[in-house]
């Protein structure tokens, strides 16, 4: 079933008023390609001819997972917390991405093996050390979920507080490519094989072993086959690592603000998949930044309809693609606002 | 006959410390992946294990085409005067393409129609008022190609003396696609027919029309079959636009001075042809930005051996799509030089 995504019906007529405002604009007509139907969708997604998003930051969201235990990862999940301390001491990839784009990163500690020493760029919200190992047990309980999402929300709510209009959303957590490939599945019907994929590296027993600890761990209890919100959250909480469910709150409130995010790479979209079975406008918010080289991400990118702006075949994660994209966003906020009309018009 | 890209022998010890070096990077290896690929080029083009490229600045060449009054464009010459009005106005595409790059902008009118009124971000370099119509006769004298080359070099050396080692370079000239075809296919022996397509917009007398008088164009008078440096400079005197030929000349010389250029769409694509064939080395310093909509742009990528690094289907030119590849290179820059090491290196 492919999600239909679609604005409401008055939303249409501020489309064509956005439409031929980008054609009026000093350039041959078409001429900015992929950058007009973006800020096409800018436009929608936040009503207006004239968008001004304000601020925009890469916030990454760390967090483990028991299910490494299973050995289904290259990296130990002590890596996660490596990784996160990088980020915070301007090291690690996404600080040179995001260098590079002028935006600043705030990492989210949702529940890390162990906790991190405070630093100004951290925001503290620890579900727990790290997630149960979910071929054995659910990731986490009922009640962690939901504070794990709300948690999300309310980092939202804090970002358009502090003027940010672009959150371009990155994670890290040794282990997620395969909570990832368990949710895009659950949320898609996408063959669970062709979602899982080497994610940071192939784990030393192989992809086949991988593949069938996954299914296991699918199998281990069905989940109900009720309406799609309560499954995707029973699923968020058997399979799911806090950094995804906090994501996937973070992406809702956000999209329900009307602001824009910039989904980085195969995580991020299976997080994007599963919210936007909990609030279906959400994908209207949603840029897609990349495609990266991680098999399933392609799969699931087709099924959303979401056209990648880079292809670069990074597959890093941490929202270093995400990152990237911001420069593209803005440009297409500043021609939709800013751009002049062409002098004396277009040619007949 | 394909240019032969390679560094001195000696760089290749070089190389293999780079890729060691990125190896070593915190993230899984290669996952950055066309951004390693990128960093090794930085690093080759630089000579250093840890370049500092300094400033980027987008600079668009521009200049009049006497060629268009043979009916080849959509829009006539005026356009290229306007455009450069709402450039140093700040309202073209290119000024929100290098705002969300983070990089200034600069214009060289080398040989406009009208001279423009004096501009803090113009460098005023007039050849002429535009060039001749080289379906009658040469473009531009030989002093004229000399003195508008030797400008183009002045402005590489300017540059690098304010501190800037990326170049981004872009161009506005109403008719200067028919030149670039005609020049590219000089350069490269591509068929003029593949090179040929709509530019800013097809011609009310249609793209066959345009074939037409430029095959004409190239057969007024045989070029010399000299070696490959001679002909080329005739083919830009009898062809060129001023702002082409001054772009060349820059490259070149930026080239020479080990420093980073981004080469935009076709039009610069083409000069970037031509330029190496004056010297052999300029395309290690050239990044192609983006394949753009115009249909010979990716013969002509695909003859240059090059992987542009973004696909969005701009053709609007003015450097909008070098400028958005700005933070790509800042990115494999930053990486190359200031990225971790992996705590405790990768898995066997």
């Amino acid at each position: 079933m492919t999600p239909h995504v679609s604005w409401p019906e008055s939303g249409e007529a501020l489309r064509g008023q956005l439409e031929a405002r980008i054609r009026g604009k000093a350039k041959p007509i078409g001429a900015l390609g992929r950058l007009e139907k973006l800020a096409v969708q800018i436009g929608m997604a936040t009503g207006t001819l004239a968008p001004d998003l304000g601020l925009a930051k890469v916030v990454v969201f760390a967090g483990d997972h028991g299910l490494t235990a299973e050995g289904v990862t290259a990296y130990p999940s002590v890596v996660t917390g490596e990784i996160a301390k990088l980020i915070l001491a301007g090291g690690a990839g996404i600080n040179m991405c995001a260098r590079a784009a002028g935006v600043d990163v705030m990492l989210v500690d949702a529940g890390l093996l162990q906790p991190l020493v405070a630093h100004v760029n951290l925001l503290e919200r620890r579900m727990g050390p790290g997630t149960k190992n979910s071929r054995r047990e659910p990731a986490m309980t009922f009640d962690q979920c939901r504070l794990a999402f709300t948690a999300g929300r309310e980092i939202a709510g804090d970002l358009e507080n502090a003027g940010v209009g672009i959150a371009a959303f990155g994670e890290v957590g040794i282990g997620n490519s395969s909570a990832a490939a368990l949710l895009a599945h659950v949320a898609t019907d996408i063959d669970l094989d062709r979602l899982v994929g080497p994610g940071a590296g192939v784990p030393a027993l192989g992809l086949d072993h991988k593949r069938h600890v996954l299914k296991e761990t699918l199998a281990r209890e069905p989940l109900i086959e009720r309406q799609n919100t309560a499954r995707m959250f029973e699923a968020l909480g058997q399979f799911g690592g806090f950094e995804m469910v906090m994501m996937a709150g973070a992406m809702t409130a956000f999209a329900a603000k009307d602001r824009i995010i910039i989904v980085d790479g195969f995580i991020a979209t299976a997080v994007a998949a599963v919210a936007a079975k909990i609030s279906a406008d959400a994908l209207n918010h949603c840029v897609f930044a990349h495609c990266s080289a991680e098999p399933g991400h392609r799969a699931l990118l087709t099924y959303l309809n979401a056209e990648p702006l880079l292809d670069l075949g990074l597959r890093l994660g941490e929202g270093t693609g995400a990152a990237l994209a911001v420069p593209l966003v803005r440009a297409a906020e500043f021609m939709l606002r800013d751009m002049a009309e062409l002098p004396g018009g277009h040619p007949a």
